[in-house]
């Protein structure tokens, strides 16, 4: 990686309204003039670690040689460690993932072939920030101007990991969210908890794609049921026979390639552009027309008639 | 145009919110990392091609040399045409506009110096993207990340344009909106579709500027009538006579040069900085004022008294 | 400063819907081809120049060598000057901030040392821009555009100040707002206009951080009311006893260090990592807590007991 083709990519909570964005930038063009910052977002709701996580584990295949820097951290002033996370998807994608470690960062480093080391950063005093004030102890942080994005400068300019702070075993990372929710029972039913809505409305599942193998082929006649809230775990079949307060009517769907395939207002499952599956109207939200928000709402699906 | 010297400049439809534009970006610096990418706005409405296309002709005059990549496409997956037009505005502007084939390029175009070249875009599977999946052809697309930005890439390092597909009679390009609407009958009327509607509340007209010409001289006082929703295509003089169910009052305003010559909370029609005209207010959103949100609404306005 | 690595800091309140934002980057990239553009923030309300200067002067410290391009200007179009302002802040620092002359800038201008210089810009005809239109002058002027843009990336590249106008005394630029409140009366109490509401709804006291000192040392315990809207400037500690209508009941909260020390749902004041004072909750809004949307709203804190 060369000091010119590495970028750092960026991804927070911090909105666009205020100047949290652009001091980051400010920041990381300081240490790293020549370096180019690739925005991944920064609008989604604030505090929200596994949106944020969705997003980035998206975006990460299609990321050039470089360093992901991402900041969703309610925990920022707390004992959460700050880290760098190694991975090994090759000279053609990132090498590194800065950020708290709080889930955000390993369904992205899983979608970049997996951990293979961590760094705890030391905090910012200890690497050149300001000095602990008079009470005693740093006063509120700003770890995503102090911290991380100085972390991925040295990263991206090629500066050595160690300097950074304590090896940790990868495996210690705390781990994303609750993961894909396996398919329940041994019947055509899937159940899973929404993963993100996009912008368009389409509404992500948390699973992967392969577990929509279990509704039937391209083409099948489907149906769903809303689960607002997403209520008890279920634990098997007989939640979906006994449907707890709350979940809504059956609605039909079908398995589908791609949103062409739809008619007009026709719901429609898919694996979507970035391989993962997703409930779609063609050209309309299918979130606005379920209900659905986002997690932890809950939708069932299972196989018609 | 060198490498360096030549941007892409980008608008979308795909908000600021989700990954979207930040996987564009990342792929154009993972395919011409020298060049600086511009972004004109990616938060109108989602599919809104003919706000897409005003944004983008108004910003067309301003662009330096370089590829526009603009997405607002509706139709991905469907069989409208993935093209690049070519422009010839000297070596100071744009070259090339790439996007769908959908009336989002020609007004930039057409600001541009008008298209004399086009080229249809192969495929992202032809083109070296993903291969056809087990079902026998590609799932859904996300031809912003997967065509167009590789395409605008290729273009803006001076590649071969037939490389990319197969050269089109550019006026086989699917013309823009329904353009500016003339001005109806002999007499001292225009009705206009309201063009767009911009952060400030102004309320651009979808004519073009010498269209108020018919209206008087700056200073001359005249009315205007609002027609939210826009309401049958109006065909000449009597419909403004006789209006439509649903048309507004009268109201004051008055042709201005510039936002200072209105007292404060007074109307007035001028011809912007983008050199289009617009309905206004001193400080204050015009558009607030009308109850106007944006096309298909329409003003109807004559010379007063 | 070299022309790669002097950077222009870029905010305004032109929103990121519209084209502006990308008009403004291409015309600087045109200008100055291989200058980073930063960008500080574009979506605070349109015509707030307290916000903006409020955003500009938090920023201003973390920003490295270049020029700050500010445009809020509500007064476009009118008599008010455009400026740059030239500051001494070192090699590391901007070296001049460029905008309307509003009380956008001194703020900003003040965190990099203060004023030393400024010169009046010559409006855009005179510095090359569009001619006059043939009804003798020149229409709406989009001056971040074509007035402030060139300047900045002329500044940027190391020209000579002195060619963009005409030299000004810096004492005389128009001030920023009311500036700090100082502490009313002798007592343990403090007054402050509200500054600004970020977007995790902290709450910006516009004071300066040593004001806290007169509510005691950490971990005091005070008391609070809100006057939303502002009311009469208060006078003296009077105003505190006999508190005008509106002024809400008191509510309990703590000095405190840093968010961490708040438990949930407890209400704190802190310096924030931008240095200056703000009423907090732990993860939460504190704004929306107290029913505060920013400016003129004003806080009342005392000791309690």
């Amino acid at each position: 990686m060369t000091g010119t083709a590495g970028a750092v990519f960026f991804l927070s909570d911090y909105g666009l309204r205020d100047e949290f964005v652009g001091v980051v930038h400010a920041v990381l063009h300081r240490l790293a003039p020549h370096t180019t910052v690739v925005d991944l977002g920064h609008g989604g709701a604030p505090f929200d670690v596994a949106g944020g996580a969705a997003r980035l584990a998206r975006a990460a295949p299609h990321l050039g040689p470089g360093v992901v820097l991402a900041v969703v951290d309610p925990g920022v002033g707390t004992d959460r460690r700050p880290v760098a996370v190694g991975v090994d998807a090759g000279p053609d994608r990132p090498a590194w993932l800065v950020g708290p470690d709080n889930g955000l960062l390993p369904a992205a480093a899983d979608r970049l072939g997996g951990a293979v080391r961590a760094v705890v950063l030391h905090p910012p005093d200890a690497a050149g920030g300001p000095a602990p004030d008079a009470s005693g102890g740093p006063g509120p942080t700003f770890d995503g101007r102090d911290l991380f994005a100085p972390a991925a400068a040295h990263l991206v300019l090629g500066g050595d990991p160690d300097a950074l702070g304590e090896p940790a075993d990868p495996t210690s990372l705390v781990p994303g969210g609750p993961g894909p929710a396996a398919p329940v029972g041994t019947g055509p039913v899937l159940v899973s908890p929404v993963g993100w809505v996009d912008r368009f409305g389409n509404v992500g599942l948390a699973v992967a794609a392969p577990a929509l193998d279990v509704l039937g082929p391209l083409g099948a006649g489907l149906e769903l049921s809303v689960h607002v809230g997403g209520g008890g775990r279920p634990s098997g079949p007989a939640w979906v026979a006994d449907r707890p307060p709350g979940a809504g009517p059956w609605q039909a769907l079908r398995r589908v390639r791609t949103f062409a395939d739809l008619a007009p207002g026709e719901l429609g499952v898919l694996v979507d552009a970035s391989g993962l599956p997703a409930v779609v109207l063609d050209r309309a939200p299918a979130a606005a027309r379920l209900g659905v928000t986002g997690p932890p709402d809950r939708l069932v699906l299972r196989r018609a008639g």
